[in-house]
């Protein structure tokens, strides 16, 4: 079913078709039309679904949807969907619904629920702590398979991953963990702690979600255990959400290579006052440092009234402002996927002094050449022609170093982006014309 | 051991030492550190480590590295190598290595595997085919549940997962397909057939790697079955790889949006030549389109001559192309993260009007002020406040709706990012300039 044949059957008020159709469908595809209609009717829709079905889809919709149909359901609606959730999206729910909502949830959950949500809040946004879930299987090493695999069908219904179980020794300290493939393929007799994998990778609740991806890009896992400062295994964190860390992590680099305050709201719902809070801050320093341009230009105005030089400015910032993002883009993207470090800072900066001079090259003798062809005067035809070859090898330079010296300076290296480079490089770009101008013509 | 350490251990030749400290670490940091040796040294101390663990190894670094090394060892070493990959790693490395390893590789194969490889290697870049691999769980509907499981514990050792098994009929037609987790909690004597997953997201051999990604971020899946025409089931994709496709997607739009041709090599290995090469085409495309800037300069030097106006015309370039950029990117990123779709169109538009007079109002004041302060000429301030309020709506509209049209045309919408959208706002911005300073000045 489209969302155009569920607003006519809505409209229509054919709500038993509703409820056929959809119990057809998948959950995530449910979700997906619901988000799509207006909320009042989405409250309609969902409580139209099976119970099951209903809880299920609850879980599949986005935080903010699911914030609003929390504010809508009755304390009993609300108390099912809670329980269906995992706890690492009730916490991220509970972060996100009105306080009177959040006083609701901690009204009808228990006093060890309440000490741990009140926990599971403390931890900082983007870390181990706020991405992961306390649902996994622990198992003791003294555990026969046998044993193991009835734990595991007793407990495994309720949590987030069965595929890896942890075990633990005294005070819930980390010892091992073993796959279910493991498990498995194993002789039930066999005892947990000889099979189980002693090396384990594991996490700190305090470490980033930008290292957390890292790590399981390297391994290839589908979770990871979590562990506090004393080494007790607190909780886990499996693939799924890595997936929305890894989105996350880039929408943010890409909002910073554009000037923009990164930002987690959804643009279409964001008001315009935050929108354009989010954008104003570099565009205005960006603003006034182009006020340099204006002293250079200003310092060589009788050459620009004399010879006409202003016609070729736009042309030579504007493509020595590209030439530049290209270096920085390539570099940033290179750091970001741990490619580039900074012992390659002079494999870099001689990459693009030769890949500068290269570009650089051919679009000079390519604007050399126009500029003979339309303009007859072979004085300004070179004049543009070598300041583009200098420019743009300045630009390269520039946009394929700073981006490292950024990141030394533990920055984040996308703020050396485009924005910032083609101011850098449009004072430059001035600098360099007037000179070669004032040595060809004067 | 880092990379020190063991360059270190190699210059002095202390052999022993370095496969002892080896056998304790994880593969993948074993990988790590081989990629960073040069070659024959990373070959040396490949040979060191035990066989098993070298195979594993072997599977972890990248396909350049493996693809060299595959060159150097002998036919007894590549055998064991190759059987330790997983078809799509094989796969990936054949379509790599010179002529020569891949015929080495062919003469070591049967002819069944022979057929499979040629048939793999025909499908299209960045479809499903390239994806997949076929070593999964097939099932058929008629086992019980501890006949599968007896099957998984036959076969599994083999198969790059064993999470999700697959129920095949009739000419291998997927018929259905069942969790692990569904197995280990289900009773043993229930047939397949019953409990299995009838309604099944698939996809084709010939879909695009950015739809499949969807597909899994959608769903939360960690496997997904491949069909052909015939709907026969063919292979498996699973969710390590799809990290790797997000990555290289994600790359590739970095790249347009900076005006680079999409390309997958490494940066620090490419030559200078194929850089350039990459970098060219858009920067000579950029550059010949503003030779409009040109003609308008050109077109109205009179007034940049009585005026001195040229001095303006940077700054102003520059925060219209920084506005616009800011639009192109937020609403990019939205379509690739599916939030903005062609029925939005209007919405967006009147969001960035909303949005650009907002900013460019607080632009424009904050310049007017400055330029009256600093030049204490009013109609020179107000001049260039109204031409940064008009220019600034007017990037961000070109930014925001642009990308839309792109993507409504089929084309990638990353391409109308800041570098064409600068060129486009330049023009116009010089167009704005001069015609608000012939209202005010003449």
């Amino acid at each position: 079913m489209d969302i155009k044949t569920l607003q006519d059957l809505l409209d229509t008020r054919r709500f038993s078709e509703i409820r056929n159709q959809l119990s057809d469908m998948q959950e995530a595809d449910i979700a997906e039309l619901l988000e799509d209609l207006r909320i009042r009717e989405s409250l309609l829709v969902f409580r139209l679904l099976p119970k099951e079905i209903a809880a299920e889809v609850f879980s599949f919709l986005d935080v903010d949807r699911q914030s609003k149909l929390s504010s809508l359901v009755s304390d009993q609606e609300l108390i099912e969907l809670m329980d269906e959730l995992n706890f690492d999206d009730k916490i991220d729910l509970i972060e996100e619904v009105p306080a009177n909502v959040v006083k609701r949830i901690l009204q009808h959950s228990n006093d060890t629920e309440r000490t741990l949500i009140n926990q599971f809040l403390n931890y900082p946004d983007d870390s181990a702590g706020s991405l992961m879930t306390i649902e996994f299987v622990g198992l003791k090493k003294e555990m026969t398979v046998s044993k193991a695999m009835a734990t595991i069908r007793q407990t495994g219904v309720d949590k987030e991953t069965i595929y890896t179980s942890y075990v633990t020794g005294h005070k819930r300290t980390l010892e091992g963990i073993i796959s279910l493939k493991d498990l498995v393929l194993s002789d039930t007799e066999a005892i947990i702690g000889d099979i189980m994998e002693t090396d384990v990778i594991f996490v700190n609740t305090h470490d980033d979600q930008e290292y957390i991806a890292e790590v399981f890009k390297k391994y290839d896992f589908l979770s990871l255990p979590v562990v506090d400062n004393e080494n007790r295994l607190v909780g886990i964190i499996t693939i799924d959400d890595i997936v929305d860390v890894i989105e996350e992590e880039t929408t943010e680099d890409f909002q910073r290579m554009a000037a923009i305050e990164p930002t987690e709201i959804d643009y279409l719902e964001a008001s315009t006052t935050v929108l354009a809070k989010k954008r104003l801050p570099w565009l205005v320093i960006l603003m006034f440092s182009a006020y340099l341009t204006e002293m250079v230009m200003n310092g060589n105005n009788h050459l620009i009234v004399q010879f006409a030089l202003a016609i070729y400015t736009p042309m030579l910032m504007s493509t020595g402002g590209n030439a530049g993002a290209q270096s920085a883009t390539l570099v940033i993207r290179s750091i970001t996927l741990g490619d580039i470090k900074f012992k390659d800072f002079f494999q870099v900066l001689w990459k693009e002094i030769r890949v500068g001079l290269m570009v650089g090259a051919t679009l000079g003798v390519l604007n050399c050449i126009r500029i003979f062809i339309t303009n007859g005067d072979i004085y300004r035809a070179v004049m543009v022609g070598l300041t583009l070859i200098c420019t743009t090898t300045f630009a390269a330079i520039i946009g394929g170093t700073l981006p490292i010296v950024a990141k030394k300076l533990k920055l984040d290296p996308a703020i050396m982006a485009s924005p910032l480079i083609t101011t850098i490089v449009d004072v430059t770009t001035l600098l360099i014309f007037f000179r070669i101008a004032t040595l060809i013509l004067a």
